[in-house]
């Protein structure tokens, strides 16, 4: 990852996701932490909350004080009066969270105090509330004063997080530090780790005296949060701006800093692509890393020319550093932001690219000159976690190359990644393969709490620890949460994984409940001569035959390669009932032979050790004894030369075809319970949001493994046995 | 104003504010009403509730629910319930309490729920409190999915804001409507009313039935407030576009038919100025007037072709009507914001700009072509209402076409209206006359709750019901409320009043108190021949003796022509200590001549029957016998040809000149307490908004025209005999 060269350059290796890497370095940074939980930024707070628990120390020394307020109006409150007594304060949180912090936030800028929250950014409510991931929230706040730094990945977290605090100390502009939630924050992946004797390198103690002499202090008092009228406020105003002026400058000086440290470059707008490019896009956090292996790909592969300018520092936006990192030659520009301000004239990225080449353009002091404007188009992508994938980057620039044409032309408001046939925004795409060669690319479908999630996440603990893979782990979790589905998508390279986006053709597919067949398309996109691995209870000479057709078809058709494993019979039988991952996971070493046997082996019962060695050694026993077993019971199955079944149908859903709200059924239900939401067009969605009643009854999930019998004797009326 | 040739021209002439106007088109039309206070849209809320407590209806023929929630989080989710129920709602907030009002507009605007807020705009607390009128509340909003659309003076807010309503009716995009905080809110003027009838042919009501139809409502359920995953979330958020497309057109379809009804002409973009303007301003709200009256003085007077756009449709904004709206000679354009996004690359409605003229410059479908990018620089003015006046706007033109100089150019970010010697952002200007020529032009100093400007809110609704003249008053209040300063700035003139800053060069000058002779400039820009009213216990010959130096000086100079009355001894002798207004008052009505004297000695005492007929026949008489002691008492003073006093000094403060402190006191406590605060540079104020500790002792206020006597047998120790 990077060289021995530099101080900090050969740091341990890691695996976490953007949570805990936000989490990390928030701690080793801070005195004081209030925190109020919001997903997907829960788990910052969970994490510093245990540290302090554990009574983990930051770099000064010190435990900082965790604390929990009533909201996260309060957690701001709580962290303006620790800033304005000097110390050291941070907090996490996102969407509505953010909201609530904005009165805070223009005090804690408006008095120049330094300190940064990091942000899992989300989606706000608007026609419906979304967990997920965009930059709506962030956006908000883009006038607050507080500085607005984003991160594409878990390294980026780590490394851009610990740029921000230095550069924020440095310039006193407070900072959100941003990266997309649940891509980001739920994403866990190999990373090198930035240990606390970094920070005592890299954070300047006469900045954190400074905070210190600035504080409110009896002993030499003076009056805060005065009241000041029209003969002064708006100069009051303007005497920020030197620091504002400054801080881009200081960002850029931090990020040399990083580098001499640990070899690992960034800037406040980075340029990636063909020096000569004519097409660029611009867009900030995570998908900055899709674009970037989509424009290597287009380049290197396709006779492109085209780059992607990466965002880091959105605020203060410094517009003529900007337009001086996109190369000489480019005539178009494509920006892209993950929001959706509507009525606006174009989203908020793009106003500010406009504006900066509009300065450019009339030969403003310190913008680089250019002869005549560039075209420039903006759009969205990846609204509340949308996927965002090399073909939809792809398109955005065929999309660019095709505004000479005459026809429909979108110049802003475009969208990429959806079927808009409303008003017609949607530009088309194909995807493009732009997966690592030697990628392994594993799906796995599991059952919320089945230990799927966990057993994969050791997994790829076990895999960065003992190979030189680069590693990514993905979780798609529904909002259904235990008990209904997950899918798990790893990724296993030589080369850095800079895909961050869901698998679209696996070489592995696991399925660990049998249920699943009749319900997904869980071979799509599978590539020829990949794997699957299934959980079934079937005899291995009945497996192929209880498949459907069109499973069958695909097996035969791609050449795939089959397991089953009984591994529900295996957790039964070491009394582990339902908690299947155990074997599975041992299934997945096996056949995947990502590691050799006698690594993972030792690797798995050490990894049981750690996770269950709390919970006692019978555990730990019975979780081995899986392993054991499941080596013993995993099989191939046979394939034939032609399909066997003729069931072709997924479970059939019945509903009244001539309700009023069939139509909706249809359109939007059917597929959003077969996974293939994201192929719902606009028309098909309604516009405010509401929706008919009664529709969750169409989704008999039939996901028990076990059937209860109800015993009068013992019932507490718990009503887990009661089946509408 | 407007002939009777349109079927609601002619309605009646009413004086009233800002917020009195949105107040009363807001409860015609709304059924619910909740709120929670907060300067200055407070009068709003209490305009609201004092009307249902008497039990007046709506245009439905209901009175509305008026309630007060614990905190703008809570009116605005009563709102949203409200609407979600289908009943016409709104209400009234500003600065932070649009802040809390945010997570509920997202859900409303993403409902596609028409409603309209009615916001005084006011600045957000940064480094330090202000309650004080500028955009960066409003502004914070602007991607919220609310429209938001912009008044400039108390006709507009009636004639803007029912437009708004009808608009936001139509179009199913819910609004903001918005006028500056104090300037539009607080001024009073004559304005022409729009009657309850005009609402009913005005508002169509299957417009209000569609609100009901589309309600929550058991008898035909559907499910709000979903939660939507990434699968679906995207397209949902995209659903939205047709209504935001089609809503300018929808809210210029209203100005027109709006036109049609009132012969009151609006758009969403409107240019006023020369037809071949090369130099244009672009800003919204009160500033608007001021820019207009200057773009007019400058065409006629000075040679110049500029231009002013006004932007009423802020959101949803349309660029190509935008540009559209603009001359097509123009060559350099100026953006002026009133707020402030440190670290942005300009602000708000200057990106705005940027990017629609890019559109042009592009060819972009349905954009008028244009051949070369124009000019476009921006600036800041008027934060927190700091003055906005036609010097300038003719600075800024001025700067505008100084753009050609090699010398220090400022592009974006530069500012206007204070002094900035930090980082040199500010423009230079000169005051220049836009004063009506007729106009009368009155400044009043009085103190909070003696009566004046209760009194000058009379005089005013005297002036606009008695005679043609248009009126005007404003109030300028400092943040000590009783017992304080307050200033009223009164203009009468026979044509329209654009003039919407404070009064510069009186032609008349009453100080209530005395003690303000020795505190303040009170004849700062008097005009030649103007007049002086001094409430005084001095005798007619003593007057002008008691009179400063300058003062004198002023008086003999100007020819200034000066009157006394002992209107303190008047308020005693009648038996309504203190209150002086009536007898103050009518020495103004006499010396000023606006009304012939049997028009003002009828309508004072049938203003005052309104006024305190309540209290009884024995506060009435009283008042009307303060008018005729007035008539009788009211002296002029002779004024000799030399000075005759050598007394220069104001009033001394001492303070410690070698205290730490003495530098803040000397640039700033001094010049704001001398109401010079205006002036003071950037540089003289703290940049976090820190200030030294008791700098309030030195304001030794001496306003009492009483001294009390301590009576240890009737004290309860309320303490307000104690003096410091």
């Amino acid at each position: 990852m990077t060289s021995g060269q530099f101080p900090f350059g050969d740091t341990q290796i890691i695996t976490m996701d953007g949570n805990a890497a936000a989490s990390y370095i928030a701690y080793l940074n801070s005195e004081v932490v209030a925190l109020y939980p919001i997903t997907p930024s829960s788990g910052m707070g969970e994490m510093a909350d245990a540290r302090a628990v554990k009574g983990e120390k930051n770099i000064y020394g010190t435990v900082p004080k965790v604390s929990e307020l009533q909201s996260e109006a309060g957690a701001a409150g709580a962290i303006h009066g620790a800033l304005t007594a000097g110390a050291q304060a941070s907090t996490f949180t996102a969407s509505q969270g953010l909201m609530l912090m904005i009165p805070n936030m223009y005090k804690i800028a408006g008095e120049l105090t330094p300190t940064v929250f990091h942000v899992s950014a989300r989606s706000l409510s608007a026609q419906a509330l979304s967990i997920f991931g965009d930059h709506s929230d962030v956006t908000v706040v883009r006038g607050s004063g507080f500085g607005l730094s984003a991160s594409a990945n878990p390294q980026e977290v780590l490394d851009i997080g610990a740029i921000t605090i230095r550069a924020s100390l440095k310039s006193r502009v407070p900072f959100i530090h941003f990266f997309d939630g649940f891509r980001t924050s739920h994403e866990i992946c190999k990373i090198r780790n930035l240990p606390e004797e970094f920070f005592h390198e890299f954070i300047d103690l006469e900045d954190v005296y400074a905070c210190r002499e600035r504080a409110l202090d009896p002993k030499r008092a003076d009056l805060r949060g005065t009241a000041e009228n029209p003969d002064i406020y708006f100069q009051g105003r303007e005497t920020v701006n030197r620091w504002y002026d400054e801080a881009p400058g200081i960002y850029e000086a931090c990020c040399e800093l990083f580098y001499k440290l640990t070899g690992r470059r960034y800037a406040a707008y980075q340029y990636v692509g063909a020096a000569d490019a004519n097409s660029v896009v611009v867009l900030m956090a995570s998908g900055t890393d899709t674009a970037e292996k989509t424009v290597e790909i287009l380049n290197k592969h396709h006779g492109k020319k085209v780059g992607v300018l990466k965002v880091h520092l959105y605020r203060p936006m410094d517009g003529a550093l900007l337009v001086r990192a996109l190369p000489q030659t480019v005539r178009r520009i494509a920006v892209l932001d993950r929001t959706k301000e509507p009525g606006s004239v174009g989203e908020p990225l793009y106003l500010d690219v406009c504006a900066a080449l509009t300065h450019a353009l009339q030969g403003m002091d310190g913008y680089p000159s250019i002869e005549r404007m560039p075209l420039v188009i903006g759009g969205r992508y990846g609204l509340s976690s949308k996927e965002f994938t090399p073909g939809m980057v792809t398109g955005v620039f065929k999309h660019l190359e095709e505004m000479d044409k005459p026809k429909a032309r979108i110049w802003t408001g475009f969208t990429v990644g959806i079927t808009d046939d409303v008003t017609n925004t949607s530009i088309d795409y194909e995807e493009i393969d732009a997966e690592n060669p030697d990628a392994f690319k594993g799906k796995f479908f599991g059952l919320g709490a089945d230990g799927t999630v966990g057993a994969n996440k050791e997994s790829i603990k076990i895999i960065g620890e003992n190979t030189d893979l680069y590693t990514q782990g993905y979780f798609v979790y529904d909002a259904k949460k235990a008990g209904a589905i997950t899918i798990s998508h790893l990724r296993f390279s030589k080369d850095p994984i800079k895909h961050t986006y869901l698998i679209q053709q696996p070489n592995f597919v696991a399925v660990h409940n049998p249920a699943f067949i009749e319900r997904f398309d869980v071979l799509e996109g599978i590539e020829a001569g990949g794997m699957l691995l299934l959980n079934t209870t079937h005899q291995p000479q009945k497996v192929f035959t209880w498949l459907p057709q069109d499973m069958q078809e695909t097996i035969i058709e791609k050449k795939l390669k089959v397991y089953g494993i009984d591994a529900t019979a295996i957790s039964e039988e070491v009394g582990l009932r339902g908690r299947i991952n155990i074997a599975m996971q041992t299934a997945f070493f096996r056949i995947s032979k990502v590691l050799p046997e006698k690594q993972f082996l030792a690797a798995i019962p050490e990894a049981v050790q750690k996770a269950y060695g709390s919970k006692g050694k019978d555990v730990v026993d019975k979780n081995v004894q899986a392993m054991k077993l499941a080596l013993e019971r995993l099989f191939e199955v046979e394939v034939p030369a032609q399909p066997v079944s003729t069931q072709v149908t997924r479970k059939a859903v019945t509903y009244d075809r001539s309700s009023p709200d069939a139509e909706f059924i249809e359109k939007v239900v059917l597929p959003v319970m077969a996974a293939k939401g994201d192929s719902i067009p606009v028309s098909a969605i309604p516009e405010n949001g509401a929706i008919p009643l009664n529709t969750a009854e169409l989704e008999k999930r039939d996901i028990a493994t076990h059937l209860p019998e109800w015993d009068p004797k013992v019932c507490i009326q718990c009503n887990l046995c009661s089946d509408r």
